[in-house]
């Protein structure tokens, strides 16, 4: 690899309009494959080469997916023709200059004619550094694999320790944070220590084994409805989930999780899903930002700056709808991304941009074998069997590329009648910086 | 995770005749999956907790399949009733005391009646530490998830310099060793030169992209026929691999490999493939070791201890038709774990032992579609489509799990009418010590 004063950004001079498109994610895709070549020269930078569909990675961490299932590379997204004048570049973006209208990336900066921040979220310990360091996070692939490793290399070592007290911290597991992941997350564990586990390791006791979801609303699935949250309550409760309502953690040192209030839990494994901010990127003024996020007008435009754009979960677009923002899920990122497209074109044409206008879809989420629960647009709420078929064929629809699709269906239903998870390998993916679990001890235990 | 003296083994005492194996590869996994737990308790040491299926492993490192389609849980191999007195352990093995019949491990040690060293190889640098430092290699599951990264990172790269001097460097790939592994990881580079990579980076022209194999000896895949390796090389040479054959590569210092001889090539990409040598654990005297594999009889006993065995690669038997051992393949490793597995019961009521006699079902290998080489038994020869369907049915019958079938079958068949090569992520695998890619210097590119 070569060090940065090596590179250069490379793109090619262009008499079009530049587009330049900050993140991969749900809202920059969706610009981008509606933009076209005729009209603009788009770039796109990413610290990752993949799209990845974050709705199913809990899947990934449970043994469920293999990281493929739920990523496409953007090269192979954009790679048609009619794509020709797009360009990706792998690198990570510094800051902007709007002023000067440039993009400054570790390699070297880039003018731009338009701007789009679509950089989504990350996670957000509220200034909690400890927990930061001992968590283990769920936002990105890598992610992910730790967390199936950590699980599965506890049990392992469950199995391997006659100290009651160890051994149960081995087997406990928290998660903070009842949003979707938090929920999706306890339901597949539940499953597992259900189906899974006891067969995978006959000298333990299963029953011993805690999942708790630590949520500090009243609810879980705040942002759902309160129908949705008690069934989903119920369906958590049917699998033996721990439920702690109302309830912060306060401190985690890798061993014991203390609540406020002082109740302590000892776990090996503290899951941290409990809140994101906006991934902002340096030079926007101060004024244009508000809790995190980019404030946005209807046309996804960042005040003061009618060439530079915001779009997707970065963006706060306040309505009368929705004065607290669109929800920070795909769809919004989505719609905003497709309108962009849209209205891009009409601005280099002087034409009148179109006003964005959320169409609420409806919120799913699930929690196990048909128990899952629906919002549907007009106040329907659905649950059981039905809602969990509606979460299977939306959620296969909206997988990018066809062989993934196929691959994540196969899996699913080798998964329904057999309860198998096929993927329970124990391969750390980077350790990153903070990360618990020192490289120096996995190397002593698993590698020449 | 715990300090190794928070863990201890834990495995049950017994009146059963304790039989302990050491690595779940082909060996180890078919002596394991045919000894009843009516007659042994098997203990099973590894430091991976799967049992990976190596000839599909350069599938991984050129972005074909995922690990899981390679790899199966050994919990999963081993967790249906019938092995109710099987015990795995994902520990490592320090050494064996022969005198007390015990195995040491990381977390102490543990008495057998009978011990199995089914160890395998590992990456033989023939004392080059340069090499080692700088060089890829691919034995494992995280060397191909690091390898397909590094491969997609340096296009990446090569992408971002003007530089031709660079860029050039960034295309080339050495691959030292001209053995399967080596001739598979070419042909299926070739093949992404071919399909992928124009359409993924459209600015970049693959005909400078150098794929360089070299082999010490005088042609390709010395351990089949020359009437295979003839036209392994026209293969080879058809999709526009640099052969070079009589060569060593002497140094490599991460960005130059200098041949004997003087000549030198770029490259940020040098695979070792080179050559393997016994993963010998500590404790047999010397003269049980030969040549870096431990010498055992026709009933893979160890010299001078009839209750130890090595199997599969690790053994060396010396026959008349073999003087110098058996191929490094699966077979011998299979048919040695098999048949151990009807030995042991022989044993312990003290009936004769059968020997073992290896019987040739053929060599395969693969340099790209339509292209493989095939001997078979009774020195018949196979070539192009025909043995490419052989190749193909005999890995896919091979393979371990249903599931994975099911699941590398639907890929290769999405390949095949498609060209295209689904799981292009880049990934970084946990970082092993000596590896060249420094963590700093990715953290910096790729994290937050």
């Amino acid at each position: 690899m070569l060090e940065t004063d090596q590179l250069s950004l490379n793109i090619p001079d262009t008499t079009k309009p530049r587009v330049v498109i900050i993140g991969g994610g749900f809202g920059g895709i969706n610009l981008a494959k509606k933009l076209k070549s005729e009209d603009f020269q788009v770039v796109m930078f990413d610290r990752q080469n993949y799209h990845g569909f974050w709705p199913l990675l809990y899947q990934v961490a449970t043994a469920g997916l293999e990281p493929d299932s739920i990523a496409e590379p953007l090269r192979k997204m954009f790679g048609s023709d009619e794509f020709e004048d797009f360009h990706f570049r792998l690198v990570k973006v510094i800051g902007i200059n709007p002023t000067v209208k440039t993009v400054s990336t570790l390699i070297g900066d880039l003018p731009y004619d338009y701007l789009v921040v679509a950089t989504g979220t990350k996670s957000n310990y509220f200034g909690n550094d400890q927990v930061k360091k001992y968590s283990f996070p769920l936002k990105q692939i890598p992610d992910a694999l730790n967390l199936r490793s950590q699980l599965l290399q506890c049990f392992e070592q469950a199995n391997m320790t006659i100290n009651p007290e160890i051994k149960q911290s081995l087997m406990n597991v928290v998660i903070v944070g009842g949003g979707p992941t938090g929920v999706e997350l306890a339901g597949a564990l539940a499953e597992m220590r259900k189906y899974i586990l006891p067969t995978d390791y006959p000298g333990m006791d299963f029953t011993k084994m805690n999942i708790y979801l630590v949520e500090g609303m009243d609810r879980v699935l705040p942002p759902m409805s309160p129908q949705a949250s008690a069934k989903t309550q119920q369906y958590l409760e049917e699998l033996g989930i721990n439920i702690k309502l109302n309830t912060l953690v306060e401190s985690y040192d890798g061993n014991i999780a203390t609540l406020k209030g002082g109740d302590q839990i000892r776990t090996h494994t503290l899951i941290w899903a409990a809140g994101v901010s906006g991934a902002l990127v340096d030079g926007l003024p101060a004024e244009a930002v508000e809790r995190g996020r980019i404030l946005v007008n209807q046309y996804n435009q960042v005040l003061g700056f009618p060439e530079i754009f915001a779009i997707g979960d970065i963006a706060f677009m306040k309505t009368d709808e929705y004065p607290k923002g669109h929800p920070g899920v795909a769809q919004p990122a989505i719609q905003q991304g497709k309108l962009l497209a849209k209205n891009l074109p009409k601005l280099i044409r002087n034409q009148p941009l179109e006003p964005f206008k959320y169409f609420d879809k409806g919120s799913l989420a699930i929690v196990g074998r048909n128990r899952a629960v629906a919002d549907l647009p007009k106040g329907k709420h659905l649950s059981g069997f039905l809602a969990w078929m509606i979460w299977l064929f939306v959620h296969i629809m909206y997988l990018v590329g066809f062989r993934n699709k196929l691959v994540v269906l196969s899996n699913w239903l080798y998964r329904f009648f057999t309860y198998e998870r096929g993927t329970r390998l124990i391969i750390r993916p980077f350790v990153r910086k903070g990360d618990r679990v020192k490289r120096e001890f996995f190397e002593k235990y698993n590698t020449e």
